[in-house]
C-alpha cells in the first residue's frame, strides 16, 4: 500500500547545524563507525558538504514519479534520500528537480540510482550523491513510498535522521542519537587536532599514540635489509 | 573480411549543427528514450559537449591499428566511435592520436575501452569520452573495419549517425532521423524553459504537471506523522 | 612472522629524479610495456604527477596498524604502497596520516584499498593513488609486513623499486632495470616529439609510421559506400 | 560496545514451518514485493530450500571471531545471517563452523561475504548463501555484534525475523508480518497453481490476465511485417 | 510508438536445425569470430544446448508485460530473446511464463536481465540463458516493443536470426547468412575432428599448424634454465 | 624479448604428491594466509581437486598463441598457468588444447582469462579454473613469455611452484618452502580432526578455543533480550 508520510517531526536546527564542520569521516568515526553508505555513492562535482535531515523516498526501478511527490514533503534544511526498490542506473533526477528542490530550501540529493544534466546541476552548485551519472529516461508509472524507513547504499535511513555527505561520501546519524554524536564530534576534532600539529612536527605516529610496546608484544619484528 | 569504407555521405552540417545546444539528455528524451550508451562511457575532462558525424571503428582487443586506418577517413566535424571486439581496457589512445585527429578536424573520441596521456588531452582540450583509463599499450598486429555498424557500449552505431556527448555521457541519433529529432529538441526545450521557472518560482511539480489525480486513482495515500 | 625490513637502499636519487619529465605511459612503453598497477587505481586529484622509491606496506583488510609502522621507515623522497591481504575498500589512510608522510619528506601514497578525507588531502595538495574513496574506518588489531616484496593492483613491487604515478595510473620500474628504462625514456620522447611535430602538419600516421604496405599484405580491403 | 543479546524469542514454530513449501519468489511477492536480499547471494550448492529465524552477526571485515561466539546462542531451526562492517570477499566459515551448527540444530548460514571448504559443505548438505567463496583465511581480533538489528546484502534484519533460501536466493520477512506474509503466500500459491494449468493448456497470459484491454488503452500497436 | 510487429517471416527451419550439431564456439568461428552475446550470459542450469529463431523484446526495467504480449507472437521452434532499455536485475521470467512458452514450443529464454524459479525451471528443463538470477519482482505498466532489431547484451539480433546457445553462451547469426555460416560451420567441424585426433595422438599443436617458423620469424627466443 | 625457458627443473613429485590430500582452504593457512588467487577464479565444473607444477605462460590480451608454444614445455604432473598482459574475457583455451595437454600429462589449466567448450570440457573432466567462460576467439599474432615469473590473479607464481586447485579457488606454494608447508599442511589437518569431532558433539568453539575470557578481556558483554 504505498503511503506518504506528511509532518515528519525533524530535530532542532540547531544540532544538525552543530555538525556542519565536521566532515564524514569524523562523524563516522565520532558514533562508533557505524552509518556509512558504500563508497559507490560519489558526489557530481567536489568539494560540496551538507548536512540536513532526511527525507526518505523509495523508488521502483526506472520510475521517478515518487520524487515529484516528495518534494511536496520537504522544508529548508532537509536533504532527499531516494532509493529503487532494485539496482537500477537510470536518470531519475536532473536540472529541473534540481530546481524545485532548490525552491523549497532542500540542500542536497543522496540517491541509489543515477541522475542527469550533470553539467547544469555542477553550475547551480546543486550538491547530489548518487551512484551513476545517466541520462536515461524514466517513466511515471508506479507508486513507491515517501517518508518510511529504508536501506540506501547498505544503510538504514529513518525519515529524519541526520544526513552529512562531502567529497568522501555519506553518513546518516540516527535523529535519536544525534546529541551524542555530536558531542563526540567536537571532542575528536579537539584530540584530532593536537595529534595533527605533532604529526607536522615530526613525531610519529609510534610514539604519539604510543603503539611500540604493544606491536612488540603482538610479536613485531624487526631486522635490517641484508643488500 | 577486413574492410574500410570510403566516402560514406554526412549528413547536412547545419542539420548537425543544429544539435549543438542541446544536452545528452534532450536528445535523449527527445528521440523517444532511446540510444544512449551505457553510463560506464565517462569524459576525461569534465564540461565538454560535442556534436559531430560518427566514423566507425572496429578493433581487435588490445590492438589499436585500425584507428591509425580510420583517421585518414576522418574530415572536420567528425567524432571517432571506436569499440573493440572483445572488452579491453587498454590504452588505445594517447595524445599523438588526438593530435592527429586535431590537424584533420575531429570533434573528439568516443571508445568503449582504454585511453591515455590525459594530463596531455586534458591541456589539448580534446574531448573524450571513454570506459577506461589506462596507460597500458597496444600493438598493431590484427585487422579491423572501418566505417561498417557496430555495437559501441551497448548502442548501434552507423557511420553517418550524428553522436552527442557531455557530461551526462554519450548518444547515438539515427542520421535518417536527424531531421525529426532535432525539431522534437527544440520543442522539448522549448517547454522545460517555462516548466523551470515556475518550478523555480516555488510551484510543485505536482501541480505543474497536474499529477495528483493520476496518483490518487493509483491509489496513493496520505497519512500524518504519529510521532 | 611479521617483519618489519629497515635500512634498505635506495638507488641514487639522480636516477629516481631523471624520471620526473616521463609520464606513466612513455615509462611503461619504455619499459617493454609492463609493470603498470590495474587501472582501477585512480588519483584522489587530478593533475600530480610523482616519482619516488616504493617503501612496500602489507596490510590486513580493514587493519591500518602496519602503516603507522611504515612511516618510520620512510626518507624523502619515498613513495608508500600499501596493499591489503584480501581486497578491501575501507578508508586505511586520512589527513593525519599525509601530515605526517609529508613531514617525512614523503612524495604521495599509493594503495589498493581506500582512502579517507579527499577535501583535506586535496588542499594539502597531497599526492594518492587509491582503488577507493572511503570514510570506512579502520582498527589497529593484527600485524602486517613493512619492505617485503608484494603484489599491489596486480603487479608485483619490491622495496626500493621506482614508482611513477600521473593521471593515467600507476608504473613500476624495477630498480635492477632503473637505469635502462630512463634511457630508453628519453630515447622515445625524442622520437614521439618528431611524430607529433609531423602529426600536427596534417601528416597521417599511415604514411609517419609507413603502415600502408604491412596492411594490405595483411589482406585489408577499401571500397566506396554504395548510397 | 560490543554486545551479544541473548534470549532472543523465536515466533511459533509451526508459522516458521508454514513457510516450507513456499519458495522465495513466493514469498517475496506475497510480502509487497519487499525484503529480498541482493542477488548476489548465490547457494554453495544447488537445490537447497530452507526456512528458519534469523541471529544476526555483524562482524569487521576478515575477521570470524562473532560467528563463533554467535554460535552459542543458536537454537535448532535457526539461521545465521552474517553482515560484514565493510564490504569482504574472505572466507569466514567452512567446514568446522559448519559441523558446530549443523551440532545444534542450525538450518543453514547466509552471509554477505566469503566461505571455504565448499566441497565439503556440499558433501555434508550444509546449506550455505553467500557473496563469495574464497579459501582467505581470517582473524579473531575484533569484535562485533549478536543479535542486533543489521543490513544484510541490502535488506534490514531483526533477530527473530524469519529467513527463506532457495536457488532463487534469499528472502526476509519481518517476524511481526509472518502470519499475514504466511496466508498470502498461500493464497497466491493457489492461484498461481490455477494459472499453470491454464497456460500449460495452451491458453494465453494476454487472455488469463485480460490485459488486452489495458495494452490497447495504453497505446499499444500490432502490425504485420512488411518482408 | 510501442509497436508489436506479426508475421515475422523464419528461415527454412531445416537450415535453422542444421545447426543443432554445432557448439557457440563453432558458429562464432565459423561466422569470423562475431555476433557472441557479452560472457555474462550464463545457462540457468548446465548442459542445454539450443538453436532457434529469434522473438525479439524490447522491455522498460522492472516491468515484464511486454514479455506476456511477446508469447503471442512465438511459434514452434522459436527463442525468446529480451533485453531492458537499461540495466535491471529483476527477475522478469519464472515458472509460469516457461510453462506458457513451453506450451508454444518455445525452446528457450535469452535475456539479459533476471530470472526466477531456477528450481523450477531446472526441473521443467526449460532452458534459460540470463544475465541475473532474482526473485525480485516487476510490475506491468508499460509499453515495448516485439519483433523490432534491439541490442541484447552487447550484440545486435533481429527478428528472425539464429540463436545458439549452450554453457558457452549466446551466439546469433543474422538469417540472410545463416545458410553460410552453417556450411562453414560443417566445414570448420571436419577440420578440428582430425586436428583432434592428432593431437590426441601426442603431436604438437606447433608441429600441427606448423608454427615454428612463423614464431620464429617473429623473434621469439629459447633458452635452458640456467638452475 | 619474448623468450621460452625450456627444462625448468620440478621438484621432487613425491612432495608434490603429498599435497593431495589437503585443500586449499588448509594449504592457504599452513603456509600463512598467503598465495591464494583471487576469488574470481572459479573452477569450470565442480568436484575437481588438482596438484602440480606451475609451466607459466604470459599472453597478450585476446591472443593465444603462446598456449601452444607452452604445450610443448610441459611434463606429466605439470599444471599450465596463463596471465594476460591486460584484463581479457576471451576463450583462450578449449577442447583441442585440452586434449593436447592431457596427452602429454597435464594435470589442469588455470588462467586469469576466459576458457570455451565446457561442456566438452565437464565431458573430459579436464580441470580447468578460469576468470571467465566465453566463446569468443583468440588470434595468433603476438609473443608473449613461457616459464617467466608472473602475476596470476593478484598471485606471484614462478615456474615450478606447487599449485593446488579445488572448488576454493586456487592456491600457490613457492616451491623452496614445499617441504615445510607440506608437513605444516599435515599436522594443521590432525588438529582439525581433533577439534571436529569435538564440535560434532555438540561442544563450542568458545570452549574447544578457550575464546572466553580473551573476548571479556576485550569488553564483549552479553545481555538478554527485553522483548
Amino acid at each position: 500500500m504505498p503511503v506518504v508520510v506528511r509532518r515528519r517531526k525533524r530535530i532542532d536546527a540547531r544540532v544538525i547545524g552543530g555538525f556542519q564542520p565536521f566532515g564524514v569521516a569524523t562523524v563516522h568515526e565520532a558514533q562508533g563507525r557505524v552509518g556509512l553508505m558504500a563508497p559507490f555513492m560519489r558526489p557530481v562535482f567536489n568539494g560540496a558538504h551538507i548536512v540536513g535531515s532526511a527525507v526518505t523516498v523509495s523508488v521502483p526501478p526506472g520510475d521517478n514519479w515518487m520524487i515529484h511527490v516528495a518534494v511536496e514533503q520537504c522544508q529548508p534544511g532537509d536533504v532527499l534520500v531516494v532509493a529503487p526498490t532494485s539496482p537500477c542506473d537510470c536518470g531519475y533526477f536532473g536540472d529541473l528537480l534540481a530546481t524545485s528542490l532548490r525552491a523549497r530550501g532542500v540542500r542536497g540529493l543522496v540517491i541509489e540510482a543515477g541522475v542527469r544534466d550533470v553539467q547544469a546541476l555542477t553550475e547551480m552548485r546543486f550538491p547530489v550523491w548518487s551512484r551513476h551519472v545517466s541520462a536515461q529516461g524514466t517513466v511515471k508509472a508506479t507508486l513507491g513510498d515517501v517518508n518510511l524507513p529504508l536501506v540506501c547504499a547498505g544503510t538504514l535511513v529513518n525519515p529524519g535522521d541526520v544526513v552529512i555527505a562531502d567529497d568522501d561520501g555519506v553518513c546518516v546519524v540516527p535523529q535519536e542519537h544525534a546529541d551524542v554524536v555530536l558531542k563526540a564530534c567536537e571532542s575528536r576534532e579537539k584530540k584530532e587536532a593536537a595529534v595533527r600539529d605533532r604529526l607536522a612536527a615530526g613525531e610519529l605516529g609510534l610514539d604519539v599514540y604510543t603503539m611500540r610496546e604493544t606491536l612488540a608484544a603482538r610479536g613485531l619484528t624487526y631486522r635490517d635489509a641484508e643488500e
